[in-house]
């Protein structure tokens, strides 16, 4: 994967549990800051506000998460289908990649329905990414 | 998958986000708790020490959890390797299947290289679960 | 302080931090879901909606949460204010009290502003604490 | 309080609940990090370790954190008795306060007993706070 967007996310004492390491659902609450920022950059979020939930996400821990580290994610977005996309998570601490997913999100009504992805949104991405409209 | 082991494990306010809906992240903590109590239930675990570690993590969110379901997460290993075994999880609410995952699960010394599985653990686990050993 | 109320809130493995003990700000989610459990049996709460906010939280650890403890926490209501009231919490593991805690909790507005509380909310909280109208 | 030692303590997306502000219990689990980092800065800790034990925590909500807000926490020791000391914390979102807190924390043997602060400990903070010798 190539990544346009990487944001720091420290670590907290807390989120190193009682094996010693990083809790692994941590990393999809860093993740899930990540994919934000990442919308945030891109202009396409208010507030706390996300019109889009996790359907799906294939996690591969590579390495352990330690106090002290300084850790970042980088995040891209890798394909834009009707009503979902799918993006690729890397995070890391300096030369070393701690985690490695990629998330399937879906554009939802409030009845959790599957809608088409807005055109803004679309287009922002596919911009930012280079990817060829669908 | 065929379940022969299920756990309850209570909502609390806080698992609910912005989003009004359960975490994706509190359904990892939710299947590590049961998780962990699958191997107490086998008579494989002390205190709160795990001498295995979470390499890999495919989960599909399928319908979003809310304060008031009654939350149940079943537990199966579906395979004993050399140092890692699979696993298989569905987070229940009553009928309604909210999120199933596998994973992969590896035994790792203190520097977190891969180890054999220890036989007790591998007869354990092989005897409940009626697997052929390998 | 005298209990109407308890209710059980089951702990999970990563509820323990890397201290080998339950983390102090786990004990603060346990006891806004037992206040949630106790306003719910009062009939006084929809869905994950709380009317009010957590002014003041004074919290005594006094023995260590510990993975195998059966946990459960006791709620009352010492007094109703004018737009506060008091509240106070007891985490027991057993016979052992693990935390109690006094927090004062404010009706507010959307804008965060005091407001009054609610004649239901009193009459329902008055009446099931035996509280003396104010 | 004057205060001597701030660091920053970024919020997540996750941080904020339901209610759509940062969850109290938040609150306790930055200003633990902010703990760490303190005496991370005075050379006290290594990794993750640490050998007191929060005995009391009076937390006054203030302000609703957002998400958004630059959060930093500043930290003070006021008070170094025989086990236990005195610590406040002020949670900063630039010039506003959202929380406001005094600690008491004690060191412990292993099976939690009282034990006396050590002399490195003392001096070093004493020195930092300046703090009279008691």
């Amino acid at each position: 994967m190539f990544y346009r967007f990487e944001t720091e996310v420290p670590l907290r004492w807390v989120d190193v549990d009682s094996a010693g390491v990083v809790n692994n659902a941590v990393f999809l609450s860093l993740m899930e800051q990540a994919r934000y920022a990442y919308f945030r950059h891109l202009g396409l979020l208010d507030d706390h506000r996300v019109p889009f939930v996790l359907a799906e996400a294939n996690v591969r821990f590579l390495r352990p998460g330690r106090l002290g580290m300084n850790v970042a994610v980088a995040v891209a977005t890798s394909r834009l289908g009707g009503s979902s996309f799918d993006m690729h998570y890397e995070v890391r601490a300096g030369e070393e990649v701690l985690v490695e997913a990629k998330a399937v999100l879906v554009f939802v009504d409030e009845a959790t329905r599957p809608t088409e992805i807005p055109a803004p949104f679309r287009e922002a991405v596919a911009q930012f990414e280079q990817l060829a409209a669908e």
